[in-house]
């Protein structure tokens, strides 16, 4: 019987563990604050009290927010210095591509095996197991968690061997994710500006060239002004958004769309619209062309 | 029998004048030069020896390439002076906002009727049948040429009583478009930079999250680097960016990402891009990021 | 004795044409509105009744707002058909390269004289003789105009023997001040976002390295948001970006910076700045930054 | 007799260490790479055999090239906790103003003081002791160190009681340098693209609304496409901007134009112009616009 680590219980964490559970692995689980622990401790999870005991696994899943906490959480915890001996660490996190590598490194040195598995999906689909994962690391250990990745996720694409690669691809994907909310409130501020609805233009779109999952569901919640709750908040599309670019700096490639995003994502942050969701973005393009009313 | 006035024959217009005449209209054609002209003769339909008598009519449509040269064909050379009383123009062709607004007025000082209606499609689409029309004007002009979009769009959509909504939306569209393809080039070589093949990036996206027509197409093409032959040439890209950026202007919406596009689209033309396929777009990305070495 | 004619009196025209009066010129003056020519024939000009008489002159100089003036007042009115043998014109104004060429020919066709002769400097500057002129066009023409020029141009620059190279360098001029203002403009909001004001910067930038006659005006007039009454509106400088944009695409030349600027004052207009000084355009920064309270 | 400190011996710093030794100064310096200590010792001063060495005195100052290299020379070395008690640290480097905040508290909570003092000038500045400095700290450290800030600087603005205000205004005008740069490059570019001499262009502005010492050095060396030797190398201007960015985003004011320059800075480097000075950034808009030939 496999054992299973579970560090970071946040939105999307606490849905790939419950999938794990589910499908009866045992899983020792740690969060900063203890509230989501309970809850999976409540559906038969064992609690762990500190990164490092999570680490006494086969396999070890981490989801956490950003660089500096898995830095502060997993490299400057000991955690891997005190991991069980051939341990796999699954990192479902968004992180940068230079931590990805540096990750990968301080794994190797330690006889442990590294996979970058960032995932792509909201929260709800966290919860359902209809994630798609992005996996790279040695092949090894990759067919290691496989079967694991496959509770959670409806698809695995396998990216390489090298665990940045997942980390690149994934970046990529937000970056478009972000370009196309953007794209949506230009558009929509063009009509609007021009008395025509952006819902009549987002119709348009969704239902024929721009027929897609993510199309639908942010011409949606922008047509509707829909913000709150927030699926993805703000400040992490634009952390994403800023990965990329930083990704990009990294190897010299420009990325101009990025860099509009960068500032809008800021302008929209000065606005205090730090708790909506990201697609709020588009706010930033009605406001700029002075659509909305000062509040 | 309803008798219709056709001018210009490219590529687009062409295919719809078939549609047409398979319908069983008869048709009056004209065109700058004559080869178009004499393939539609030869399948049935009559020369037009100039605009005006293509515009002797109970309805005539329009599909050439840019304002001057509606200026020129249409507006300066008098065939709305001698239409046929009470003639129904329908104006196919992606023009500006502005001079939407000014033929509308131009035609309701003669009675005439005058109907926007941009189409979504390439070349191949518009020859099938398969376009979508966006159509907008006053109410009884729209529901007597209704029958007719119908014969070449497989999806009709009113945009509403003054012809311009039509074209606002048709340039969001585009906008939108060539988003998406500089979106693709900037994630495409942002990945290649750190050694992924930008295909598993765009096979990763157009599965999932962007599992849509115009992304499939896209990205299969710069995938490939299939840029001749041209189904949409980059100056008509640029056009159209340049017309999207004008009406926001007109209105006091700006929109930074097309500002962006423009400039890159005007890099792809500076390396002498100008007969490729928009979709080469992608490439001023790769340069940028040095992954093309000079030829 | 010379007799001049004079085309258009707004602020700028004014101060040039009083100029010439001063040192003993006769001046035949034509304006759209009365005001300014009754003004200046109490100064001893002669008021002419249509721009064609104004042409009845050996050398003509025009100083109107944009290509559409222009094209109505010059190129449509029939001036230059009824134009003085041999006459020289001497455009003042800032217009798009394009139709400076265009001009250029016209005048050649006709046996005419065709000086490009934009001016740097505002009103004030005009009015007291001390513009610099960027003269260009067939030497002898230029020769001819020198002296003129030499009245209200307390420096005049042979910039060839192409009008429309003037044009360029001018274009030039205006987008690197619009730069510098919007420059100013981040840098003070960058600063105040931290709680340095941002005239600390400026007086730090401009007792220095940038200590030029454009940044101590410009760095002033931010400093203070003394932004009315306008020197140079925005829309102006919103037409002078936009033509250099032009100018840039007619030869394939992408100006990030330009478009950046394009977006920046559309945004000042959406906010209801049409009639502040350009300089203006710094609040749409502070906006941005959250640093102005909605009002 | 006061003993100073001194660490980091690069072009800058050695600039200020000798025109302290000149002053009559007691030097102990430390350096990475010993050449540059041997030179000074040779002039005088003494060698420290570590950060710490250099730290056991009245006064030290600090000069180098980045972040990462203050983390590790001075915070992670301990050079802090050795340092004699009451020292006065200066620190010249240009930073992060996040890095400026935390080094203040971390001083303060060893009773030391700290002053920033970023200073504006080329190396050639600093040898000949006519930099511009921009002091911030508590009052009475900069009013100890002011005389000697006095013997290299030939101005010192005293920009509040925070330090990281004078490394916010170093990063505001570093940022309008790469500004000017990017837009003479391409008022350049555009002047090229009509056959028109950027030298041309460059003079206009020099001699008239730009005649400021930054705008004449740099437009002669873009005029001349002097690149090298590198006064100010391509990836320490890419680092500035990045710095100002990161500024600007920690309090929410969007820079645009600086996001532009990053990417214009990343194209550079991506063309393999890392050693060359960045006005080199000047011929990214040239390439853009093709007018540069592939070597």
């Amino acid at each position: 019987m496999t054992t299973i680590g579970m560090v970071g219980l946040g939105n999307m964490g606490s849905g790939v563990a419950s999938n794990l559970l589910k499908s009866g692995y045992e899983l020792i689980a740690w969060n900063r604050s203890p509230g989501p622990v309970e809850e999976l401790v409540a559906k038969g999870a064992r609690r762990a009290g500190s990164p490092s005991e999570a680490f006494d696994a086969e396999v070890v899943f981490s989801m956490l927010s950003e660089d500096s906490v898995i830095e502060a959480v997993i490299v400057n915890s000991g955690a891997l210095d005190g991991a069980r001996a051939g341990a796999v660490h699954v990192n479902l996190s968004t992180i940068s591509v230079s931590l990805a590598r540096r990750l990968e490194a301080l794994h190797q040195a330690r006889g442990l095996g590294y996979v970058a598995a960032p995932v792509l999906g909201r929260p709800d689909v966290a919860a359902s197991g209809g994630l798609v994962v992005l996996a790279a690391g040695a092949p090894a250990a990759v067919e290691t968690v496989l079967p694991l990745l496959e509770r959670f996720g409806r698809k695995v694409w396998r990216m390489g061997d090298e665990a940045a690669r997942a980390n690149v691809v994934k970046l990529a994907c937000n970056f478009a994710l972000a370009s196309m909310i953007e794209t949506l409130g230009e558009a929509g501020a063009l009509a609007a500006a021009h008395g025509v609805e952006p819902r009549d233009v987002y119709d348009v779109m969704t239902e024929g060239l721009f027929a897609s999952p993510a199309y639908k569901v942010y011409a949606e919640l922008i047509g509707e002004q829909r913000f709150s709750p927030a699926g993805f908040a703000m400040p992490l599309g634009l952390k994403d958004v800023r990965l990329a670019l930083q990704a990009g700096e990294e190897k010299h490639a420009p990325m101009p769309i990025a860099s509009v995003l960068r500032d809008q994502f800021i302008a929209a942050l000065a606005h205090g619209d730090a708790e909506l969701d990201w697609s709020a973005l588009a706010m930033v393009s009605r406001r700029a062309a002075g659509l909305e009313r000062p509040s």
